[in-house]
Parts: C-alpha cells; sequence; structure tokens
C-alpha cells in the first residue's frame, strides 16, 4: 500500500484509480466534516461565489451557502468558514453549497480517483481506517494520496502536519504501508510534536492569519484530534459530499 | 528576509531577483562543491547526454565528462555522479562538462535568478552565510530560495532535510529570517535529527536505490556536514558554475 503526500492542489496530477484525502485543516475540510456530522444531507462544493447563488436559486428553500473569501463570508451568504457556525439547529437537513479558496477547489482537482475522501484532524483516524478499508477492498490495494489543500497554492503547515497524522496511523497499524519521501518527512514532523500540534501549527502562515481576524475559537476547534468518528466523501453521482455509511 | 523552499525543480517559478541555492545532495551538488574544491576551473551544467558530448569535443582536451543517467555513467564519460571520482588529480585545472538527471536542471530552471548558489551538506554553513551576504548586499534584503531538485521529479528527503540545515542556520543567526511554511517543516525535520541526519536521510528512496547499486562510499561522503568552506554559484556570463570568490 503506497502513501503519497501532494503538498498543494495545484502541484497534484494522475489521481487515477487512486483513493484521494482532501485535507484542509484550516478550515474547509473541519466544515465538511462538522456540517455532516452535525446532519447536513449535503455539501456542495463549487468554485466561485457566482456559482453558489446561481446553485442556490436552483435548489430553493433547502439549501444554504457558506464559505470564504480571504477568510471571511461572501456578502449575502448564510454563513462563513468557522465549523463553530454549522450546528445542528442550522445544518440538520440543509444541502450546503460550499466556496472556499483552496478546500472546495482541491476537491475539484482529483475528480478522476476511484474515492474522494475528506480528511482533518477532527476525523483523522476515522478517515485513515476507512482509506485503507477501500485500499483492500479494490484488490489491487491502491495508492493512497494525501491531498494538501494548501492555501493560495502555497504548502501550509497544518494540512501537512494533518497528512503527517494520517502516515503515522497507517504506519502503526498496517506493515505494508509504504511512504514516498514527503510522506515520511510528514510523518516525522508529525510525530515529533503529536503531543502538542497546536503548538506546531500556531508556526503556519495561515494560523496567524486566522488568528489576527479573530478565529482563535476555530483554531482551538479545528485541531482537536478524533473527536468524530465519520467520513465525508465526495460522491460523484451527486456532485456533492455526503457521508459514507459504512 | 524571506525563505523559501520548493520541494522539486518542476514546482519552481518566479525566480526573478531572488537568490536560490540549488540543492542536490545525492549528488550533483555534492560533485560540484567537491570538484571546485580539488580545483576544476568551472563545471558546465548540460540537460542532455549528447549536448555534453557536442560541448565536450568543441572545447577539447581541457574538457572532461562527467555525469549520469538512472545513477550510472553514461557510456563515454570520463566521470559518473560520484563525488569521490572527482579528485585533484583528474580535476585540476579542467573544464567538466556535467549533465545528471535532477541538479543541472534545476540549475537551468532558475537562470533568473539574481544570483544562483550551490549547496549541499558539504558547505551548508559557507552557502548559508554567503546568501545573507548577498542579500544584504541588494539592499533591499532580497528572498532567499531553497530550490530542492529532487529525483526525477518527486521530492527528495535529503535535499529537504539540507534545506532544513539552511534554515536552521539562518534562523539562528539572522533574526530578520522569515520562514515560509514549508521552510518552517523542513527546519524542524531537520532539528529534530541535526544529530543523526544519516539515519533521517537513510529514509529517503533515493539513498536506497543509491546504497543498493554499490554506492555506500558516496553516501557518507555527502552526508557530511561542513568540510568544505567553499560557495559555487553559477556565473551567467560564462554559462558554468565556478568558486566564488570573497
Amino acid at each position: 500500500m503506497y502513501i503519497e503526500v501532494y503538498p498543494t492542489a495545484q502541484s497534484f496530477e494522475d489521481a487515477e484509480n487512486k483513493i484521494v484525502i482532501v485535507i484542509d485543516v484550516l478550515r474547509a475540510t473541519s466544515v465538511i466534516t462538522t456540517a455532516l456530522y452535525n446532519g447536513a444531507e449535503k455539501l456542495i462544493p463549487v468554485v466561485s461565489v457566482e456559482e453558489a447563488f446561481e446553485l442556490k436559486e436552483k435548489l430553493h428553500k433547502n439549501a444554504i451557502l457558506g464559505g470564504e473569501r480571504n477568510a471571511l463570508k461572501p456578502e449575502g451568504f448564510d454563513m462563513g468558514n468557522s465549523p463553530l457556525e454549522y450546528s445542528k439547529n442550522r445544518v440538520y437537513g440543509k444541502t450546503v453549497v460550499l466556496t472556499t479558496s483552496n478546500g472546495t477547489l482541491a476537491i475539484k482537482s482529483c475528480q478522476k480517483a476511484k474515492y474522494i475522501l475528506i480528511g482533518c484532524f477532527l476525523n483523522v483516524t476515522a478517515v485513515a481506517r476507512e482509506a485503507v478499508n477501500l485500499s483492500r477492498a479494490l484488490g489491487e490495494n491502491a495508492d493512497i494520496v494525501l491531498l494538501c489543500a494548501g492555501t493560495l497554492g502555497k504548502f501550509s503547515l497544518d494540512d501537512f502536519c494533518c497528512a503527517g497524522a494520517i502516515c503515522d496511523y497507517l504506519c502503526k497499524n498496517h506493515r505494508d504501508s509504504k511512504l514516498s519521501d514527503l510522506a515520511t518527512a510528514a510523518k516525522l514532523l508529525y510525530q515529533n510534536k503529536a503531543d502538542n500540534i497546536h503548538s506546531l501549527i500556531s508556526m503556519a502562515k495561515h494560523y496567524k492569519v486566522l488568528k489576527e481576524l479573530g478565529f482563535e475559537k476555530d483554531l482551538d476547534y479545528c485541531l482537536q484530534q478524533d473527536i468524530f468518528d465519520i467520513v465525508p466523501f465526495y460522491d460523484k453521482a451527486i456532485s456533492a459530499v455526503r457521508l459514507l455509511k459504512s
């Protein structure tokens, strides 16, 4: 079972027949995981704000608009990109149309993958375990790709550290795990700071940006490990992310 | 002073006005540094084996051919890509026409840079110090880019660890060093294993390939830190790498 890490969505090629875990810790994949945990029916990732408005118009009442530009809620949207906004009250039974600068782009970039899973610290063990199940089920032990969304095309330390946590789990639990060099680097980085990932990720540029904008609670929330045992996946048949039922 | 790391030569863009340190620990930049230390006049990096033969023909007697394809010496070449071959006996006063799969490509990829320096573990402190001098001399504290050559387009742990060693030096000696997220990751990885980089780099795929091919002495040699206090740089005026005289 070969595990690769890509440092940004832009650097990624050749998703074909692979199992891709899209990681955007701060904050898109944390939003998706939280919304589905709180009962959202599905999230439809779209690339542009205009597309989001058009889709909401088509879907009518049951849809709500969420996402960000420059980390802030676009005018006219129901919700921003803070996972804390995606409470049961607001999302239960709803379809969320989501557009973010990095995470939704990353999901769009791997449409040729065999499976697209959504990972973050909140569900790190669940998503890693499911990737292994899918790899085994494919018979030929399909490659697992950890796709770090990054921030505006740049490598982001938070996503890389989460990729490292997934590699750590895979290596500890599956002896046939073979890591690419970048996956090895991510694993070592995570292992050296596993007892305090918050201190590690506080060095990330995007962490500092969010902190300055007043999103401290989001940072505390997104860096919690394994609080949800669920796996969101992108279902191509409905062009949306929903919960994987096991 | 902003310091960025690029994980592969392919991922690199926008060298303009920057100071680039090209890193290909195993083994091109270790070869270049060793050859110049041993008195080679200059090394001319070329992309293809054919080009190498043509250039040698033009340069006549004083030139020798060095490099590799698939880690081995191409037929008809004087030397392979083992730094141990580039002894004083063989290179003193000579021009080396060099073609390798990754390192020479990386040098070619950053021709728009203000300065192109050549780094490896053998001269890690010297090259880091010189990059700072040049950055200061440019007045506006020009950005420093650590360009990891990688292996056939893929991220390589050995280059990344060397980039981390340079970041470590820069942060310890220059308070105004600001690291990109990938530079931070490289620095942390290096710092956690600084006492035994050999054990770290033995996890690299390319390390294993070279070991299997019998190049163990090269590996021991290339992972020595700071044995040379010299800085090779690419002189655009002569399209060749020569020693920077300070």
